[in-house]
């Protein structure tokens, strides 16, 4: 057997983690070649599996010395490509370190470690009245260590803000292999807020410290039926110019509701042209008020069916169709992309239009299932990999989406991160200073550029340039106005 | 006349701005000698007063190119010293950027120059319905600009966080010079976070677009008298406890109640050892819904007198004691240092009895104003200048109270920020590590140090250490741990 590089290393990852912490057999790393992002593969270098901060730092030390990059991984569920492996280097894995450390009802707080899922929170809680909030649709699996890396949201984050909102403090392995706490309010910067979010390039989460919401009195959920898009978009503006902030408002295009309904015969109304998912929560009388303006806008926008949820089992039914869409598009088409663009609600009815265009424009179906309160699209753009071209075709109007979104005043992602997926993107939303300006904390943090590298930024940039030139010439010389000084 | 050793950079700064926006004359200079901080005074080098970013990043350039520390500086209220002026260097005063640039309701967001009042945003769009909720007590006068440096609270932050849960967008000028755009949400790293609340050290905020939010239906105030201090307590625990999340509570002691009594005569209670004013707002079936509750609540824990507000006038004569508790304490004492400390709810009570008592053990009186939802203390620590060891007793008192604060796992500052007056504390707060993490950002936007040196951290450190070893050994050779690897 052949000497490979990342021998050694592995040898020293088996001295601090035991052996049965380590894999290196290549049909094991297969395993984790991929995250939700399947159409980018990569087989690790090494994988180690910590069960403990202090396992991580020397990990990561480890890596210093010796010039490895790494990545860390949770579920391995998310839809950016952010927890793709380097083949030359050491994906992380948090499956071991998944304690809940502690519950402080009274000043409603959990801490956890990063493989903890996220529904995990919410069951250790729910017997008592609280959960918590931020609800990806990979809830039941994806962890809290990713969550916090992505910024994961969810269809209640109208009203409940991303997990940045709900992240009360960090204990993070930096690039370097220090261990540091990030806390949210009180003195220094709000470092916090910077790494929910930074997709594993600033460094690895060890513990999570969550705000526990307190469960609403009641919830309530109605699902309108329209003939089209419009309409529905129309119900959309009212209720949220009306002063009302359900906790979630979603919307489904005939596409998505008939892939849905192939998967999981969720039996919506026939015949609608978009579905309109909109729930409620509160104290009772808030709801019941609420749910009485709700039910009076969807029908003056045109609603031709409207039910009601006001058990658990009822409002399950109601959202299985949305939670299962993603997954159901894959029974009326054998490939797709699904993006993840943001628009001012302002904007939504002219970018769906506008969709509907590129969609006739290049023959490619785009099924669009989205948080329409806060204008986050999900279009699904579909496409048989078969068929020559399609691919090619599909990621042009993939890619012409997101123009839109950033025509638009929007953002090339919502909730899903940027990773390797989009990090092309990033130069069309920011400018060069504004991109230099977020490459100088990266370097901070990670001067070698060892962690995560590759995801987010689109051209790797050596750090450690001499302060004060970072951005070459000043651009008054530039201009020819230096003289001026 | 002697030829100072500013004079070079202010005949730049007069060539850039026109004579009129420059101060070099002493008398003028010492306007700006201090902040609310007032027992901090430095006369300023130069003061500039700048007209747009670009003429802000001038100013910058020619400061990095002469090497002058830099200050910027709002109304000047901040209690922390965060705007005391450097006698070497240039204070950059925003009085002549307070343009509104726009205001868009139907995406909720008022896009404001820095020197722009924080009240003139609401009166802005009052007639519409909407507002902008952060309100510090100085929102009269204190400028939108210097909310963000400091990260500014007020009475209703309880229910609708502080301001950088209502910041959306900013356009800064970096420490080098470079006008740079940060937004919320999206791709990349949220330096919004990190920028809010940096007093100063990360640059200077040259636009700021704040979320508008809408005006609730009913506000309706509440103002409680209890015999003392741990039965008002009891009733904001209970409260809280039971799931209401009112828009302010906000607790004042006898010494409290005495000095606003003697300034403004609010007719508070006679015989009150605490007064909790309570706001509630919302939907006019929940406030009504909530209104019995916190009665019911009050009165179990020992309310003797309630009075209910719920039209403006009578709810401004309830706020009146309160938002002129700190000038009022002037009535009753000399001269006092107002404390900014946080504890968790739940350590309140606790602290409060150790506050007491350190007043009997030290003489010194401490009239307790606080913000008793989220835990944020405001002691003011009372003392007679002309009396000898009298100031001395006073900050030794309020040191002892911020150490309370850590003990109990709080903070030192809750929205007053740390400045000149508490960086001494950080590392009480914070690890060498922690602390050395925030200085690599520090470094990252401000290599040389000129963006409001000597605030918030304790020991001023060069930057551009070679990168990977910004901490010395590293601590697993330290540990005598590194043969391990």
């Amino acid at each position: 057997m052949s000497i490979r590089p990342l021998d050694g290393p592995a040898r020293r990852f088996e001295e601090l983690l035991g052996p049965r912490s380590v894999i290196t057999d290549p049909v094991r790393l297969r395993t984790y070649e991929c995250d939700g992002l399947t159409h980018h593969r990569v087989t690790p270098g090494v994988v180690v599996l910590p069960d403990t901060a202090e396992q991580v730092a020397g990990v990561v030390r480890i890596c210093n010395e010796h010039d490895l990059p790494f990545v860390a991984r949770g579920a391995g569920t998310g839809l950016s490509g952010g927890a793709l492996p380097r083949s030359d280097g050491v994906l992380i894995v948090t499956a071991k370190m998944r304690r809940i450390l502690s519950i402080d009802l009274p000043n409603r707080r959990a801490t956890v470690e990063p493989g903890v899922t996220n529904l995990a929170i919410t069951e250790a809680v729910r017997g008592l009245g609280f959960y918590y909030a931020p609800d990806p649709s990979s809830q039941q699996v994806c962890t809290i260590g990713g969550n916090v890396a992505e910024n994961s949201g969810g269809a209640h984050c109208l009203k409940y803000g991303f997990t940045v909102n709900h992240v009360l403090g960090l204990e993070i392995v930096t690039p370097d292999g220090y261990i540091v706490e990030l806390s949210e309010s009180g003195p220094g910067y709000d470092l916090l807020g910077a790494f929910v979010g930074s997709e594993g390039t600033l460094g690895i989460a060890t513990k999570v410290t969550v705000r526990l919401s307190r469960a609403p009195e009641t919830v309530t959920t109605l699902l309108a039926a329209f003939e089209d898009v419009e309409r529905g978009g129309r119900a959309v503006s009212a209720i949220i110019g009306g002063g009302i902030v359900p906790a979630a408002i979603e919307m489904m295009d005939a596409l998505a509701v008939e892939a849905a309904e192939a998967a999981v015969a969720c039996a919506y109304p026939e015949g609608a042209g978009a579905v309109l998912i909109v729930e409620l929560d509160g104290p009772a009388e808030e709801v019941a008020h609420q749910f009485g303006e709700v039910t009076r806008l969807c029908r003056e926008a045109g609603a031709f069916e409207l039910r009601v949820a006001d058990d658990p089992e009822r409002r399950a039914a109601i959202w299985k169709g949305r939670k299962s869409a993603f997954a159901a598009v894959g029974r009326i088409s054998p490939a797709y992309i699904v993006q993840d663009g943001v628009v001012p609600r302002t904007a939504l009815p002219g970018v769906l239009a506008s969709i509907d265009r590129l969609s006739h424009e290049y023959g490619i179906r785009v099924a669009n299932v989205f948080h329409a309160g806060d204008g986050n699209l999900h279009p699904l753009v579909l496409f048989d990999d078969a068929e020559p071209g399609a691919a090619e075709r599909a990621e042009l109007v993939s890619g012409r989406i997101l123009d839109l979104c950033i025509e638009h005043g929007g953002s090339i992602t919502g909730e899903h991160g940027v990773g390797v997926d989009k990090a092309r993107y990033m130069p069309k939303m920011f400018s060069a200073d504004d991109l230099d300006t977020m490459q100088l904390v990266r370097c901070a943090f990670d001067p070698r550029g060892l962690s995560n590298p590759g995801k987010v930024f689109p051209t790797p940039r050596l750090c450690g340039e001499a302060p004060g030139v970072r951005r070459g010439a000043h651009p008054l010389v530039e201009a020819g106005l230096a003289e001026q000084f």
